[in-house]
């Protein structure tokens, strides 16, 4: 059995690993650390979780965290740096939900989160966790930096384009529709019900934070600089997020859709649907699942790419989960195999 | 004109104000206050009243204030007593959208709102701003408390069966549903929409501060002490409250439908709906009518009474209005012949 | 493996069976019938199935169903009785989520159905699939009838009041909230979006098909006729349902809080949670609990008690395969072990 | 008083065109006509008008329409021809929410609709009923053909580009978020709420129908061939559309915001917000307007309109009201001056 625990378990991705893990076969959950809710059973605050995960809230403690086999940090950005490099240097294991460890040039994300970097030297050791992308790396790897939401739903769509040299030359569009749980459990104004529900707006249109890591791995796929238009959008549910993406090619609809069925044949948690599919996000409610299809719009050279996750599991917990079973050896659909909850 | 002030502009009954005021043909908006947003434009606080409503947030001014016709106070409780007490005394008008005036026993408020009431001595001045049991001392009333939206819903349901004396020696029940509109524009984690929507629950089960107000307003009516079962529910939905009233009473189905209907012929903002008909809260979303429907069970006593209203309308801010038309003797209805929304 | 059928697989309670079946470890999908769905994929019509189950619908066959160990109808109301028949006489056993043999009286069943109904010489060998009270007769059944969903929350909530005799000389309440689920996948106006959502109304206040079931189990329980004011209200979500249950007792809460919970003690899907507690829908979501809290008011005799259950799983899918379960000597819990979706 | 009359009032346009005119100050509703509803009270249908309309629905009869000075027809497509041409005949004017006249090349209106154009003589007196680009060809006109609700969001959004020849030469996307209501209130599976809440899709990927009539009017606006990727999403919200639309442009964003804002000066129902702006479908929502934002990326060629609209406003009942302004040389903004509703 693994020994796990999580350090910062209040916020979404934090209970949703609870979700995950309270059944994962393979995992013994030992720490649970909030400094809010230190004291409060876990279960009090998630009452979905009575009868399922009997663990309190303690203070993150160095020691007590140390003598788990890993630690999934699910804590805001900046705050996994120090604790971090505590834990693996006592050999625990290390994925981190943050955007800490995901950037491989530190300067851009210390430009892009507005803070020195608290672990520099860990940078090179941190695998990418996308294991669609980077399986073998994550498998090696005592720290493993999970992609980020938007990210994973743009890079899953645009990977079997960019590897084969296709986004040269062009600036594809991410155009990113996403539900509110993506904004946390943080008591926002912008998130409540009232000012959320019966409504859909952009943000983050000079720039979000994700775009750096999206032009990172699109680039390192392609093997040349790939830049990308990517605007978000907040959309009155809670889980979900479709990528509609937008590029240009002359391959024809049989050809694409034939590079993305290849590509993605081994894949367990990537499902190509078949041409004129429409995936909805409802489709992945609380599976680890992608789901894309891609179109070949006619008359044109016009492409769009549809791409479908659950924000909170393969955007993040589950993607979490998996990366977790190919560090240890399990195989990689362990504790994942959810249908997703439909209607 | 009526030179009209708002103090506490910020909230959704302060907007919901804006709205119902900024095409009202005999008012002209002088003052909004908000500590928070001042000097904040109310457009780009509120998008939806750019091109309507071109004031700002000013720090709250009681000569400015003082200036005005009327004053709106929108504000928590505990807030309104010491300013609403200048205002007055300058010799502008009140209306209370705040429970700091329903209560006529002091001690009563002071229990449940776990505060000393800081104007004891504008209780007795103050009209309970229900036109349509007060209407008449609305009318002479140079302050108006605005009864809470619960109140309005239960009050307006049971006040037939109450003036009648029909509610002595039994404890009706109320059970109530909200949207999550009446919980405010605060930034608390309940009001999320990841955590509002999709789910329902009951909240205040062991006493809601609405409870002394219903019990004195039905009580007055029926001459003799009522007393109630409330239990209000969280709903996912922005707007509406919706309560379902449950007594007895030997009376037939068509001899309740009659007692309505009489009852409130002559009110502008109270539809008894024909026998058989269950009111929807979208019906009245966006107008200031309360749309009732009385059931007698077949083969028992059993009465249920259905009540619906917007809670930001009839059950806030559009009462509000209707009681400032009657203390200016204008029409009743003036500015708030809105049709509801629907879909 | 048991070999299990399902008649009647395009509505949502169709596919939460799929979803609960998909991964049951002791059951082997073999036939799922619609007339309407013929040939088509079950994956293609819920792709949230994509992976998981990849059966085709076929029209229902009396010899292809009479093959399974097990057959589930999830039919609308007078649909089960025939085939059921059929079925049975050829040894499969069947687990009927319809309305057509909870009633043991067929005279009060076909007066709520207005039909004949089609197989009156079962109705003695049905028993009732509420585990919590006819456990020992479920297990000795070859015809389970799963209780309504409403049923559901209704008679756990009132369970331990009916059988100590509490219930006598009194007409509780039972105020209900359903979600749109329960109104099922079928066309109408009512359920659609633009209709349902934002809104919140009571129906069927002459009369529910659910409420001689409710007077049947809680009568039985108590040992003398017992009466129910049933009112149920459809809300603005997908699934759930929420009870909100009114009566009187001398008990105190201490009383009734450990008569709930020395009732409960040994059942694994009913939680009775702390006094002061208030469950919400969203604490079930896809998963079998039904959560209970007991209040207690001051200075007063009544009683209220809450209840939440998810409609389509303890409220159908899921206390159809608990049944199943119990039928075919498993664990009661078996496959059924997921946490709530949240949020 | 203009003598108005509805062709096919039950559906979402039809009620909304019934909100807006019953406090319309120079409109007299005489006839509204529903073949399925005939003799049922428009406020039995819809009873958010008690109080407001006191119609009853008749079978469409062309003496009946002929007699008013206006005909609103809200009928599903292909319906419209073969009456508005007897109405027109009679010397009614004719107002057409549907796609019947919109479209300028007869052949193309065939091909998208599947059928025989049924009043090809009327095509060329229709003007385009989108003012802020034909506004004096509406005032002149009998028949006006207002545009569909994604092409008025992305017309809007686009035009003052085009109008500048800055469309050339390159393929705009048009990302469209809609909500419900824009599918009507047929009863079809995939409007249930259990089917489009918490979810959200593309649809119409290959080609939807507004498609021809965007290239129409941009083209227009061009003076040459204007071609548009558009593609349609359908979002868990009631009302509301959302274009973002992407193409290139040397402009900075200080031109891209001038040449906006001195497009618009002078309609009042077209909203350029200030730079950095993103504008809420919610800000909108019940009202005539449009709210537009302009962003140039930086570093990039990349410039982003966001267009928000009520589709059933604006994007349909409001601005036939608008046009009816105009064909009737009343004030544009006569009766369309309604705040949003908000929260």
């Amino acid at each position: 059995m693994i020994k796990v625990g999580i350090v910062g378990g209040t916020g979404y991705t934090g209970v949703e690993l609870l979700r995950l893990l309270a059944h994962h076969p393979e995992v013994e959950l030992r720490v649970i650390t909030s400094r809010s809710e230190e004291g409060v059973a876990v279960a009090d605050l998630y009452p979905n979780l009575r009868g399922h995960v009997d663990l309190k809230f303690t203070v993150p403690d160095a020691q007590a965290l140390a003598a788990c086999d890993l630690v999934f940090f699910a804590t805001p950005h900046g705050v996994a740096h120090a604790l971090a490099d505590e834990v693996l240097a006592a050999g625990a294991r290390v994925v981190d939900l943050s955007a800490d460890f995901r950037l491989t040039d530190i300067a851009t994300w210390e430009s892009w989160y507005g803070q020195a970097h608290g672990a520099p030297h860990l940078v090179d050791q941190a695998a990418y966790g996308l294991p669609e992308r980077y399986r073998s790396k994550v498998c090696d790897s005592k720290l493993v930096a999970v992609p980020g939401c938007f990210p994973t739903s743009i890079e899953l769509g645009l990977l079997p384009l960019a590897e084969k040299g296709l986004l040269k030359d062009q600036r594809a569009i991410a155009d990113c529709k996403t539900g509110v749980s993506g904004a946390g459990r943080g008591a926002k104004v912008g998130s409540l019900l009232c000012e959320a529900s019966e409504s859909l707006h952009a943000y983050g249109v000079s720039g979000h934070r994700h775009l750096p890591e999206i032009r990172q791995v699109l680039s390192d796929a392609a093997g040349s600089s790939v830049d990308v238009t990517f605007i978000p959008h907040l959309t009155p549910m809670i889980r979900g997020i479709h990528a509609t993406l937008y590029c240009r090619s002359d391959l024809s609809q049989e050809e694409l859709q034939q590079l993305y069925q290849q590509r993605y044949a081994d894949e367990p948690f990537v499902d190509v649907m078949p041409a004129g599919s429409a995936p909805s996000t409802r489709s992945v409610k609380g599976s680890n699942v992608c789901r894309i299809a891609v179109h070949k719009l006619a008359y044109s050279d016009q492409v769009v790419i549809l791409s479908a996750i659950d924000n909170l599991v393969k955007g993040a917990s589950g993607q979490a989960v998996q990366n977790m079973n190919l560090m240890f050896g399990l195989e990689e659909t362990c504790g994942l195999n959810h249908v997703a909850l439909m209607p």
